[in-house]
């Protein structure tokens, strides 16, 4: 008995633990497993979570920008255009809102069609939560273009002339050149030309794409509408000072604030560790830029001009608005530098060779300095391969010039700012011709002389306050 | 031998891998269990984590909203009562957030009596990491219904009369609305009203529980204040402008930043992928607001009118508040037009039937707007089922009259206005007829002429500026 | 057969269960358990990136405080000297960025020496994203010190020898304390004085890092720098009225909204959960500072005065700065009401005793409300053990002295208010003396009379508006 007992019972006791493991596994590794697949969901949607909310945090913050364009450009400006200067910007946003929607982000990231221009989606049409996601992230940055254009030609532009180009500029201008860069099937990211050149262009959060093409645009515009009515005597250029310092500064900061939204959304995720790069870069360069426009103007003139260090500012922050994704902090502050020194030459050469009369130097703040952003990405990028950016997602993989790469990201770079200021400056020509034409592009002499506020929109946007005749 | 031993073999094989197996779930899965409910708890603390400070965030948006306030305010009065403005904004947020601390929180969101008014959690007793949390996001909420008031009645109210009035709509009448509607045990969300009807009240981010209530209260305010000095003569309205216009717009446009956390942080969770949806429907609306009322100044008047487009975009705004995450981007567009005339009609309404003197328009873009955007509800509603809402959490779930919900949703919107417009203007105007009484809601016609900085402050806001006289 | 059919039958059961298990377990459960691997590898990620994202977020918020300081130091003080204090604050953001890159980050946290001092990580050698994120949110705080001073010495101060003490302030003076206070090896959390009394000071976001060492610094440059002309008459201070009050209170509420960031980033941690307390408190405290002061203006003048009670709003904040993870709501508000009567006698003390001149009233808004600060960590810490604040991880462990904590945690923050005032006003008393002799401070009277704008920038803040002569 004892001996089957024990063969029983020994018999008894694996088939008892063989029964027990199953049961476990039936039920507790099963349970487990799911667990697992489950937690790699929650994962995967706690990722997702945090880029829809980076998107709509940074989005809400390039937002505020429009508010920091319409100070500079009334900082910037007179009194008597004022109220003129806050509607153009203001319907700038709300025509770039539904105008965005309805059209421009079909032309940007719709089905491509050869490279130029993407053809459906219009409307949001079939948009989930993603879609909507991207598309305020995108929005925000649409409207831009046109704001830049605004502040160029500000003081002498007739109203609904503006209007419709607005209309223009995010339904066609800004978005196709958009789609060449950041649809992933654009021309300057694959086809003929990159297939030549052998790497595609970098533009990260738009030096190119947002600032190049208003600036450009801006200069089109600027070259048309002509200068206001005493900028220019004897051919040579008077200062029209700008009518509040305090509004013009405040704008310019938050620019800056909202450049931590512009260049850090554009990871366009919220996981991406090289953010922090990417901020720091941002405000390297801007500080740079500001700090070398306050030592060219002190050394030229004696006195550091507070609007072209701030416009300095801002030509940092355009430079590196391109490269901060791709280089290290001593080239980024190299590139703000150069970014100040582009500014202050270009607004010079705006004014004194040219005879170009733009009031808050669009132009040179974001043509001249976006282009220089394009450029340096081909000469300061690390690349990835065993740098400091190896694993980063959103970087230009090649080397530049200056880094070992050689000359095929600079040559793609180049192509990019020809590419830009052809099609910029050219389709904006055209526009503002038609506009001209049609509607007539420029305000009377005595509506100017006047002012736009009173003339456009029958108010003063200071009607209290006592102001010196001119 | 062989047999017996090949069976023992293969009877001790499979014991052998039985005892594996065993041994490999005691020690290997066990581990790997645990860590998965480590890894649960991990990621349940990321969800909670990612909601922690997107409602700090967001709240924070929502505070500077006050700054948005005070600029508008200011912007669109007169230069002699601007400290005043500023000072009874900057008291709203100061006596807020001690008052929503100590009483109005407890109010809304303490445990219910009657579907009427929470009763316990005065001065956050019991407070943990979550209540704090949600006392922040709904504390930025709380002043905004005093602030709304202070614009409305501006340029001629006792300061002493509204920081009391101000404690009693903090403490009292937004709290007790707003645990009718939001606080999950309200007459408006559950009941009796709720069982007739069959469907509860849906005010996303509150068109009515913070603008409604805001305005209507406004408008017995106003009612009793009488409209300034010089508005009205032989009954006809005459237009005071404001002293600002750039004050003005940089505040709408810090409003229109704000309404990212307002509408965009009422999900009350980072994890909710319809988020998205509810940002791109606010700025939908909001656009929408502004180029309709431009259009409508436009063809009334020969010229666009900027402080009325502003009113516009605001318009457009507070209409979508309710919806936002309710309905299409079309239907958005839809109420942001309708949201346009409604402030549009509102305002000459209110100026040339009701002769009442509204200086920021504040009746017509938070309470006529509010109300419509309560109903639009139940108009534009989409339901979950079968549509792009399935699935969303924080959603009118019943579909609108348009789309085929019939009037169940709508019935209950309807009531919800009527008791918000009841509530409000009956609490305010009882409480504003006892301050009358007791201590003056007016200021003396002799101090209203000098102008309240001067006069209940002792300074000027702008002591360097010449001022034109009256 | 039958029998041993079915014993081979049952045996041949069990084996094949056996051998599913041994399968499952082989197959099913390593790759699970790999995945549970990868799991907590996400889950570290997203923990990490949710850090990242939030001191961007946190860091840009504390960023625009800078935007905030220049509005409220220009709105104080008279529109002659506009443009150069614009510059000033614009200057100080551009070189912090700069010089906290080279050299403040390394002092601040570089490789310890003696416990007082970085020596490594200069120009962030050798960084990577981690460093990057960390490096953005302190510098934002790294300029506010300077900042500080520059509204202290608004208006006769020279322009180079402020840019110079600006560097000297970012790379050494604010860097020094922060190291010892932050760094984790500094002489106040290790060492000789922490064991001697047994206790590591507790200064959560900065009432004494950033406050104190900025006020003290700034009560340093005042002494030396002298009054303004025509502050003093008689030895009695008379009124130099600011020209924008609403700059002044645009820029207090930027300020507020400024810090949410400014504590809420202090965790330097995205998932922890007592941020909402942080915040919460810090409202509180800000609220009720303002209330106080507002209180007492009204009863000592019958007025309340607008631009002292923004300034109790402030003090509120600053106090609050040390202790707002440590202590319950009611501590906060009494901190704040505390910080109000602070800073109100601290002005008039200034004003009447000492007979300075500090225009906007920095040094007792950010030097005494500092100290305040900190030694109200001392009284009112709950500490960790049994309180709401348990398994916090950046709160003061000790209890204070009101809830049973004894002396120690108050004696180690009284040496931190001395050390914090020795140091900033030693050593920038020290660096004024000699640019003082070296470049000289104070403009000349002729230049002061005429307005820093003009002589120092060549330009006017305003050159449209027509402003009364003084």
């Amino acid at each position: 008995m004892y001996g089957i007992s024990q063969k029983l019972n020994s018999k008894m006791i694996w088939q008892a633990l063989l029964l027990m493991s199953v049961i476990f596994m039936l039920f507790i590794v099963p349970a487990s497993a799911g667990t697992v697949e489950e937690n790699s969901e929650s994962i995967a949607n706690l990722e997702t979570a945090l880029t829809v909310l980076w998107l709509i945090i940074a989005g809400a913050i390039v937002f505020l920008m429009h508010a920091g364009f319409s100070l500079v450009e009334i900082g910037l400006t007179r009194t008597k255009n004022t109220a003129n200067i806050l509607m153009k910007n203001f319907m700038t946003i709300c025509l770039g809102v539904v105008v965005y929607w309805a059209v421009g982000w079909g032309i940007m990231y719709g089905a491509d069609f050869a490279g130029l221009i993407g053809i459906d989606q219009f409307f949001l049409v079939g948009a989930d939560n993603a879609v909507w996601n991207s598309w305020w992230f995108q929005m925000v940055f649409a409207a831009t273009g046109a704001t830049i254009v605004s502040g160029a030609m500000a003081e002498r532009t007739d109203f609904k002339a503006y209007l419709i180009y607005t209309v223009l500029m995010v339904a066609l201008i800004y978005p196709v050149y958009g789609h060449w860069v950041w649809s992933g099937s654009g021309i300057l990211t694959s086809g003929f030309i990159v297939d030549a050149i052998g790497v595609g262009h970098h533009d990260f959060a738009g030096s190119g794409v947002v600032h190049s093409i208003g600036g450009y645009s801006a200069l089109a515009g600027v070259l048309l509408v002509g200068p206001r009515i005493g900028k220019f005597k004897n051919g040579k250029a008077l200062a029209i000072p700008g009518h509040s310092l305090p509004l013009a500064f405040l704008g310019t900061l938050i620019l800056a604030f909202g450049w931590v939204g512009f260049n850090g959304g554009s990871t366009l995720d919220g996981n991406d560790p090289f953010v922090s790069l990417v901020i720091a870069n941002t405000f390297l360069a801007g500080a740079a830029g500001g700090i070398m426009v306050m030592i060219i103007t002190w050394m030229k003139t004696g006195k550091p001009d507070p609007s072209l260090t701030a416009n300095g500012l801002l030509a940092g922050l355009v430079a590196i608005t391109a490269p901060c994704g791709s280089v290290s902090n001593t080239a980024a502050i190299i590139i703000g530098v150069i970014g100040g020194i582009v500014v202050y030459a270009g607004v010079m050469f705006n004014e004194n060779v040219l005879k170009l009369d733009d009031p808050v130097g669009a132009i040179a703040v974001h043509g001249y300095t976006g282009s220089w952003g394009l450029l340096s990405v081909g000469l300061f990028a690390l690349g990835t391969n065993g740098t400091i950016l190896e694993g980063a997602a959103y970087t230009a993989e090649t080397a530049g010039l200056f880094y070992g790469g050689g000359v095929q990201l600079l040559l793609i770079q180049i192509v990019a700012v020809i590419l830009s200021i052809v099609w910029a400056f050219g389709i904006s020509f055209i526009i503002f011709k038609i506009l001209d034409a049609v509607i007539g592009l420029r305000v009377s002499e005595e509506h100017e002389i006047t002012g736009l506020d009173v003339v456009e929109h029958g108010i003063s946007a200071y009607p209290e306050f006592l102001i010196a005749k001119e």
